[in-house]
């Protein structure tokens, strides 16, 4: 990531698709501190995962160590779209880490997901600041066993096709190297 | 889709690779609507699904509502080199939808697999008009842990490789969004 | 692959990433075939594969019928890093297929991971001639339900971004076809 100092402002709406482990996540975060202390002086990081789960709150305190002072971490397992309203600021940029976690904490408190998209679309749009997203690809597997499981699968696929229709920049992650589907490499 | 509006005719044969809800069906639709009424006069889809399935129907109710009045619908869950022969026209795109399922009906009617591709890819090569291809990358997660899962996966991979090659143009779509692996961008 | 015969050197490391049946070990394959008889005189294949799995041995042989006599095979389930040493020549490219199972080997053996993978690191960091290296893609499905699985996935990306990092070239494989992550296209 140091060698792609920028001086460009980030889009509203980013989008960082990858696999799980995919360095997704830290790119995002480098999209973001390569701009710190220039373009922009803090950033709020927006964590998704309920930290109840041992594996999660571990991955936690893993990503909060590596980022630095100015970072301000939220968690916020479910009500997204609130704390975009709340977050975004032009001068501060927000990462949600991830919409594919964000998704199954909403199907798991069996939420009108049609709805709760709709909502958090409308608050991507309404973005008063640079908002990047994380989510996982989760679809390149062979059909899953059981039926929530696909329907989880399809879910985060449906949803990732509307973000990135809102979003100004799509990218893609692969061993921590991007791939551009969309707007100008940042 | 309707920023890309084009005149350029397609190509005899187009691969649409994508996970599962990457937004590939409605891609490579998009590819023939935006062409028809200009260089193409109406278009066929062929549904490789076996409706018996109730998901599946409701996904072919989905697609069909989606579509326009100048498709016409043809469900063919295994003679696909035959329909190909049939339906391909040079002023009539045909769209499979789609391979991987295809693959996985000749498994479940215990076919010859090697023989039933090699029928198909001569098919292909034998094309009387455009033919677009959707089918899934399914081999992206973990070994799964049952042979015939492991099976599937392999002949999926397999087959997508081999039409890849008759192909004169294959693109991968992720979110929605394209990434052109051979061939000029249509 | 035919038509892209080429006089350019093979740089030190590359990485090929791809799913399963992708064409990944064929195009890394392909990469050092195109340059046998005029840069190079001969290969090295380090088949990682633990050959007492009845369908790894069957790919096995499948595989080395593939290559030509001017192919040397190497069987090295554990101790890369030390067959890397071994095996690297300017005047013999070394192909190692694949990373990912040397490291489903090294979790069954139950191997420290960090302190291996920076071995192969540095190994790779002085290999003595082009090396490249075959990576499945596994984090594209949903999350594996058991814990071993999700640990494998985890290490899987881990070690590709951490090899990604090391190496000049980086290609991702899809139906045989490369998209070019990092490094000019070879």
């Amino acid at each position: 990531m140091a060698d792609t100092v920028t001086n460009a402002a980030l889009p509203l709406v980013t989008l960082i698709l990858g696999g799980a482990r995919s360095g997704k996540s830290r790119y995002g975060e480098g999209l973001i501190e390569q701009r710190l202390g220039t373009l922009y002086r803090a950033a709020t990081y927006i964590a998704t995962a309920d930290a109840r789960d041992a594996e999660m709150s571990a991955r936690i305190a893993r990503h909060r160590a590596r980022r630095g002072p100015a970072w301000h971490t939220v968690e916020e397992p479910t009500e997204l779209a609130e704390a975009l309203g709340l977050y975004t600021d032009p001068e501060k940029p927000v990462l949600v880490d991830c919409l594919t976690l964000w998704l199954s904490n909403m199907l798991l408190d069996d939420r009108d997901i049609e709805r709760e998209s709709t909502t958090l679309l409308d608050a991507l749009r309404d973005a008063k600041g640079p908002a990047l997203l994380i989510a996982n690809e989760v679809g390149y597997g062979v059909v899953p066993d059981n039926a929530l499981a696909r329907r989880f699968r399809d879910a985060a696929g449906l949803l990732n096709q509307a973000v990135a229709e809102v979003a100004d920049s799509v990218v893609l992650v692969t061993a921590g190297l991007p791939v551009v589907l969309k707007g100008e490499r940042s």
